[in-house]
């Protein structure tokens, strides 16, 4: 491409509506404009990306042996209707009526669509397993569209759905998914992760996300330092270490009159947090004995939200007594409870359950207990897994210590099981003639977050740094000062017919009226990963300079081995 | 793609639903599925003839310089109202409001986001020409959306838009879209003819249509047997041969009591339709002195409305007059009004102006006027072109007669000129500084309809025919009873390897439960242009059997020249 002949839309000044780096640098690059809120133009540069893309996605999608199919952007409410998500789905699901005032939605995913799809054309286990993918337009009316491409309202996902006459066959399909999400990331460029994920409420078996490990991240990640172990911190099971000490200590009454909370007690008691128990008051399921539920940390932990809704006494969604239920069942407002004779069942995690000698509210404001122990001043308690791990503690599968890192979710594989199958009746006939309810799974990859993640995870104070494979050219082309020397414009012509035939993709910078200075800053900010200046002096001495992307210094390259140079440089 | 692994989806009965022979047979070939009224699934037979059609497509438009981008589906309904289309475009435009109650529709047309893009990063003569177009999902709320993916509500469009600093560079593009758009038909091999078109109300300049042309299309279109020209009927100037003949006949009445019609009259009298003049009365344009104006047209011709319209004395839309208007200036009813006496201005179509010893209605109910004669019954008319081009007119360029056919338009180019660039304010700088309203140029081509219209042009009784360059498949590999023949089955298979390596798109079909016949017909079906059956008699002597879709007989092909024979046949 030449860039006389293209519109770079290049901006020096970062965008002042942009708070990440990704939606900085895709603006100032001119891959992108924003054309409402959440709905943004793709520019040519942009979309080069985004093409490249997609098609490494298809290509190992085929190689799985997925089938590629096309469904409508616009999608009927009453199949929403029929699996129940019409009400689930919140306002994110944009309705709206067509000029007959039927009801139709714009689809965030397509679930729905493939499952009457497959129940129409498939009708006998030998059809299966078989799996769908689309590479396509997808809308979710997000409340507060950010980040660029990050997070918008319009969006293109990869997503498949795989149909399956047994669980074995899903369990196989998923495998295969798992590889070839990696096959596409390894092959796109970009450092990520896969990880063990929450199967939260849509009720499926097992769940992967992959992660694209940048600080920018939303997500925090647990990851071992001894082993391919990954999970969402959110679920990352929290390991209780050693044995519990002995009692060493008579229980005792300390007055803390001005201590509300745990930084409290440490700061005017001299305690250490992980002397100190937490003791928290939720809801408890209904049908309960008691209203309430205590739940029981360490000082310096914090309650896991999800595995607290997990315990069979719990109220889902997690709710926090308020100080009228507290005050029903203990004396004391919420910064001096403890379970020492609370009137409720008592749930502790299980570090807690490790503790001796600790201190607890004495469910009397202004005073806390000293010198607790577990079977002698209380009874042994309920135990369970309750706390958010954290960095350092030992990574659940026994090999290392975990860290915590942050990542941006750029897909997810998904055991779905029969939630749709089971709305919509779509089944076949087993062998023996019985009609079956087809175990589903699920495999989505945001195509447009991708771009946008490999930015975050690639960059400097310059601009964009590409993996080869998905920049939107391999090498910039830029002659030192072509008006005044027709020879550099001669020899970079044939240059670049000569590369391009080649099939590199190259950005040719023969713009007249740019100096040397600014096409270099463009090209690098672009991101392009390889670059060639061809100069007077240079030619003289019969070499080009070349330069990659990360690097500081020029290599002078003889232009008779420039070609087998590039063959080795560019990963394509 | 192995058949057995493949979503063949094929049906033998033909839908109740389905009247054009392109939507039958798309839904029989298992190229589409019904999701909703104009909404359509792409299965993977339809989607891989769909991403032929789009690559072909874009290789060409690269190739002419168009620069690829992507606009989002949804658009702000505030740039409609910019641009005024949000009232002129009616309830093809579908429209909605987000969570935030702000106004947004689904883009049936790019033509005000693009104006918007260019508006915001193009500012000087020196960056144009630009044209840039997209291959993207589209949405018109159709009121009655038929003939499949014909006429959809949801379809692919590849759109392109230029932008110019002169009508001279308009023009330019205009013309290398021209050749863009044979270049993209000649490869996709469809029979096709660029098609001058009305220009109607977008107000531009110059257009063509494309049309593939095929027995079911909407729209008659007017071709030189003689020359190029090629004109939609509408539009088509119809020439008046010959000169006047003598007035050999005396002006006479006669009595029709009965004839309220041109057929009543030849039926009833013995007349031709060439010696009778059609007098319809029509409303005049705003501000004329006469409420009505007569237009007249022979016998045997038919009034073209648009011709009619572009009448200085006609009112838009055209109008015919009312039974109580007719009364008004002439004391009869439509079926015998005549321009000898009428108090209404009168234009005569060439044809008209030609005729001798005519016959018109007397304006007196039941009275015919015969012997008619300008210039001695009634005075010399205003002579224009009112009437539809016929098969057997002379050819407007003076070369060759013309014939009507039917074709489906598939491509329509436009010179727009400012009509959107003005309306949104899209101005650069000219070489003095000065700001310029761009000119623009707009390209459509109806990626899916495409599809559909080589359908309609390339079929037989048992199924489809594709032009090799856009066919799902290139060759069908059928082996004669795999389940039996161990033999045929490794043949077929290290066939299957070899073909696919050598870059064809091959159907393996390995379904061990279907008979030959099934398999052979489905692949006639799905249209597959070449197919190979491998059998144990054929193994014996060397030979596999090969039969060309539109061939009636085998040919039977050495083993060891297949590949190179195959390489002759298929048009790739």
């Amino acid at each position: 491409m030449r860039a006389s002949q293209y519109l770079l839309a290049t901006v020096k000044q970062t965008p002042a509506d942009a708070v990440v780096i990704s939606h900085q640098l895709m603006l100032r690059a001119g891959m992108i404009r924003r054309l409402s809120s959440g709905l943004y133009s793709w520019l040519p540069t942009g979309l080069r990306v985004l093409r490249k893309v997609e098609a490494i996605v298809r290509e190992e999608m085929d190689r799985s042996g997925a089938q590629e199919v096309m469904m409508p952007v616009v999608q009927p409410l009453e199949l929403w209707q029929e699996s129940g998500r019409d009400v689930d789905y919140g306002p994110e699901l944009l309705r709206f009526v067509d000029r007959h005032q039927n009801g139709f939605c714009l689809g965030p995913t397509h679930e729905e669509v493939i499952t009457d799809l497959v129940r129409n054309e498939v009708h006998s286990y030998k059809q299966l397993p078989a799996n769908f993918y689309q590479i396509q337009t997808k809308f979710r009316d997000e409340v507060r569209p950010r980040f660029g491409v990050m997070r918008s309202r319009e969006f293109i996902m990869k997503d498949a759905y795989s149909f399956h006459a047994d669980m074995a066959s899903l369990e196989a399909t998923y495998a295969v998914m798992y590889r070839t999400y990696c096959a596409i990331f390894d092959r796109i460029g970009v450092y990520y992760r896969p990880v063990e994920a929450d199967t939260g409420s849509i009720g499926g078996s097992a769940s992967h996300e992959f992660h694209v490990l940048a600080e920018s991240g939303e997500d925090a990640i647990a990851f071992s330092d001894g082993s391919d172990f990954a999970a969402n911190v959110e679920l990352a099971e929290a390991i209780a270490e050693g044995e519990r000490g002995a009692a060493t200590e008579a229980m005792a009454e300390l007055a803390t009159p001005k201590a509300r909370t745990i930084d409290d007690l440490v700061a005017q008691h001299g305690l250490r947090p992980e002397q100190i128990v937490k003791t928290l008051l939720v809801a408890a399921r209904e049908g309960s004995e008691s209203p309430l539920v205590a739940l029981l940390v360490r000082g310096d932990h914090s309650l896991n939200d999800i595995k607290a809704e997990k315990l069979p006494q719990v109220a889902v969604p997690l709710r926090f007594a308020t100080d009228d239920e507290i005050r029903a069942v203990a004396d004391a407002s919420a910064g001096s409870l403890g379970p020492v004779g609370l009137s409720v069942p008592v749930i502790a995690d299980r570090s807690v359950a490790l503790m001796s000698n600790f201190v607890a509210g004495a469910n009397r404001d202004g005073v806390h207990l000293t010198g607790l122990n577990w079977g002698r001043d209380l009874p042994e308690p309920e135990v369970a897994d309750l706390r958010k791990a954290v960095e350092g503690d030992p990574s659940p599968d026994g090999q290392g210590r975990l860290t915590i890192k942050r990542g941006i979710e750029v897909g997810h594989i998904f055991q779905l099981g029969t939630k749709y199958s089971q709305a919509l009746n779509a089944t076949v006939l087993d062998e023996q003639g019985k009609s079956l309810v087809m175990p589903m799974g699920c495999y989505g990859i945001g195509v447009t977050r991708v771009v946008a993640a490999a930015i975050e995870q690639n960059h400097d104070e310059r601009g964009i740094i590409w993996p080869d494979a998905i920049a939107p050219f391999h090498i910039a082309l830029v002659p030192l000062n072509p008006k005044k020397s027709p020879r550099e414009k001669e020899h970079c012509d044939a240059l670049y017919q000569q590369l391009t035939d080649a099939g590199f993709d190259v950005l040719y910078d023969d713009r007249e009226r740019e100096r040397l200075g600014v096409k270099l800053a463009d090209a690098e900010l672009i991101g392009i990963p390889h670059r060639i200046v061809v100069t007077e002096r240079g030619l003289d001495d019969g070499v080009v300079e070349y330069r990659a992307r990360r690097d500081s210094d020029n290599t002078l390259v003889p232009v008779a081995e420039l070609m087998a140079f590039l063959g080795n440089a560019v990963k394509r």
